[in-house]
């Protein structure tokens, strides 16, 4: 049976699967697969994710954009006239780093957030996923040491286990990533004698933890990790959907030489394409692009040509602009709908992007609680699978982008049921013993 | 300066750098890096490659299809249409693993070659080259051994290299791989005690050798890997692209629990897609799919439902039968203009594929005669692009896949006059002493 989700937007969390595994027992290459093959794990919630993508149940789960909006008429037109008078080009090789006029575009797209870069030095990837995984390929060994914030994006979390890195998290507060802590632990794992590669981060509307990392920290993470010696890796898919103000200088702005920064098409257009990209210093660009080649020879001519075309035809800022209503309106849902059935609990409140971090009261485990939750038609991802270590029972992440305003409602309402529930159960029994772990403390919900 | 080569069909072909190369000794990140970054080499012939890519000059180097041929009219007429009903799907996530339907169209595809295979077992990748990373990546640790033939193709060895593997080469003959050179080879190794993770092979149409393995050497290839436990890479992207007679059977056809094969649309449709795929024994297919969402999350849906409509609605089969008689034609034009105007040399007469490989007369070394060809307007791979040792300089890999049969005349007449003063140039002053290296031993010109 296959139990692939369909329309996954993010790799099998990061759950451990016990080593009898279906298949795995009658797997006659056992023995022949290579150390770091061990660390990919499937998700135990996999199986779940399968049942929750069934109509009837309200997925709060999922990271997948919106895009009922785009003008679909105009694409498939601009799309007919590229392949009608370039499909030659269109459907040939390319080159690995990715089209010049094309990286002269993607420049466009992050002026609106400030970011300058020459184009010699942005490389096209298949999704800013395979950045992440072409940036972990050239600069970890086993045993390095990734800095990331606690919790985070569980994609970033897989590819850092399959090079072997050991994950190191650092609390987040309202404000983002916190300064004081990061001084911390660097300062510590420096006495320890680690070696840390990277410090990974998504500052804006951070996946899962739903906060943005405040306009005076900037200057002073990058500080830190220049003083430390440590790579900034910043991955930016969402900076574009902020519903309140302009965007703030990304942690690029302040260090170019010290920074990788990840973009990426998937939340502002659409993620069918695969189409990301990284900024990097010219000399790492280099060696990233030899990494490309290597694993894909080169990125989609289609794919960018495509993207190209809607750029360069079509009305790309007016339908992000519409893409941020859209994600303000259910936002907004999302947390009054929190308020009104979901008192008990606590969660951040986002000012862009698709997730807020909910802290379930105490006693609650997310992980154990999701069978029911799927049961009872509703789905969200365990906070559990936003760590590298065994943080996040408490907390779960919910995602308002794909469902409507009404379904986010009444997925609340659902998810409220539940929550109820089990906590009858612990009042009746006693709690689980489970306390959340680091993680993002969550305002307290009239703050909201 | 970029000197990226555009419409590059591979990767960085494998010849050294000096460690000064440009840009390198400025990077400050240079002790940060992974020690598998170290063995990411760019191509000395990339700058060449750059000027070969100028229109006076016939590149007999590259490996781009023939696109012209493509009904790029209907193309884009059925992409509108995908695009303006099934918009919202195409331009989506999908799963990690490729689409169902898409597989299924697949296992038609495959079964032209008479493979039998199950849709849960095919795994859609971004072209063949990252199922071929992703094979390396969960079968290889750093020092283990993978056997392949010699020559083999660049990307390959690209691959594994970065994965820090040793490459064992054995020899070719004209019939493909030598059986006893490769029980020789692997009984040798385990005597050595070292660890085989792969055999890699191209059966069909070899690139760059341009020979077959034959039709009884292929049970033979299966029954010595499976007495010493070895895993079969089957790299087949031109195996439809025969010119002469039905496809032999896929290695995969006599063990597929031992073997896993690699498919592409690049050759048979086109590579702007950058959809490939693998067929793997079960067990080892839920491991690519987690590599694989690791690394990209999923493939294009857009990709794959532009390829599954095109298979559904165009006379695909009529479209690959079209570009077998362009390559045989231009196959034709690239051995009989060898036999005129190199009769020195000797070469493989490729049954199907891309590719003739061509031994240079004694004491020519194909990689120091590279620049002055370039002068001349003429473009090929060296010999020892394709060796992870330094085998290789008295051949060249000459491709006739994407020059018309007039350019491929004027190309060879043009090498032929590079050939004839550097063969003055060793007579005048002796042979510079190097002597090709084991490879295809070329049957001599009037076999052709």
């Amino acid at each position: 049976m296959n139990v692939s989700p369909q329309h996954s937007p993010e790799p099998a969390a990061a759950a451990d699967i016990p080593a009898s595994a279906p298949g795995t027992r009658l797997d006659p290459w056992l023995s022949h697969y290579a150390e770091r093959t061990y660390g990919m794990k499937a998700s135990e919630i996999r199986a779940l994710f399968a049942v929750a993508n069934r109509p009837e149940v309200v997925s709060l789960a999922g990271g997948m954009p919106f895009l009922a909006g785009l003008p679909l008429e105009t694409i498939s037109e601009v799309t007919a006239k590229l392949l009608s008078e370039r499909g030659a080009v269109a459907l040939q090789y390319g080159s690995g780093q990715g089209e010049e006029s094309f990286r002269e575009q993607i420049l466009e797209v992050m002026r609106e957030e400030h970011i300058r870069a020459h184009a010699d030095d942005v490389i096209v990837t298949t999704g800013s996923q395979q950045a992440l995984d072409l940036v972990t390929r050239i600069f970890v060994d086993p045993g390095d040491v990734v800095v990331a914030e606690a919790p985070s994006y569980v994609g970033a979390l897989g590819v850092f286990r399959s090079y072997q890195a050991d994950v190191v998290h650092v609390p987040m507060d309202a404000n983002g990533l916190v300064p004081e802590a990061l001084e911390h632990t660097l300062s510590e794992l420096a006495a320890e004698g680690r070696t840390v590669k990277l410090l990974y981060t998504v500052p804006n509307f951070h996946n899962p933890g739903g906060v943005t990392l405040s306009a005076e920290r900037r200057p002073q993470i990058v500080e830190i990790a220049q003083r430390y010696g440590v790579l900034i890796l910043e991955d930016n898919p969402y900076g574009l959907l902020g519903f309140d103000s302009d965007p703030l200088p990304a942690l690029h702005t302040y260090d170019p030489d010290g920074v990788i920064y990840l973009g990426s098409f998937s939340k502002t257009f659409a993620p069918g394409y695969r189409v990301g990209w990284a900024v990097a210093p010219h000399a790492v660009r280099e060696r990233l692009v030899l990494a490309a080649e290597s694993a894909i020879l080169c990125p989609s001519m289609m794919s960018q040509m495509s993207i190209s075309t809607y750029l360069a035809t079509c009305d790309w800022r007016g339908q992000v602009k519409e893409f941020r209503e859209v994600y303000r309106e259910r936002r907004d849902a999302m947390v009054s709908a929190l308020a009104e059935y979901l008192p008990m609990a606590s969660w951040t409140n986002p000012a862009g992007g698709f997730y807020t971090w909910v802290r379930l009261p105490e006693g609650l485990d997310a992980q154990d609680m999701l069978p029911r939750a799927v049961t009872e038609l509703v789905a969200y991802v365990p906070g559990t699978a936003f760590y590298a270590d065994d943080q996040g029972k408490q907390f779960m992440r919910l995602s308002y982008c794909y469902p409507t305003a009404e379904r986010i409602r009444e997925g609340v309402r659902r998810l409220a049921g539940v929550v109820t529930s089990e906590l009858e159960l612990v009042q009746m029994f006693g709690t689980s013993g489970t306390t959340g772990g680091r993680g993002v403390h969550a305002p307290a919900p009239d703050q909201n």
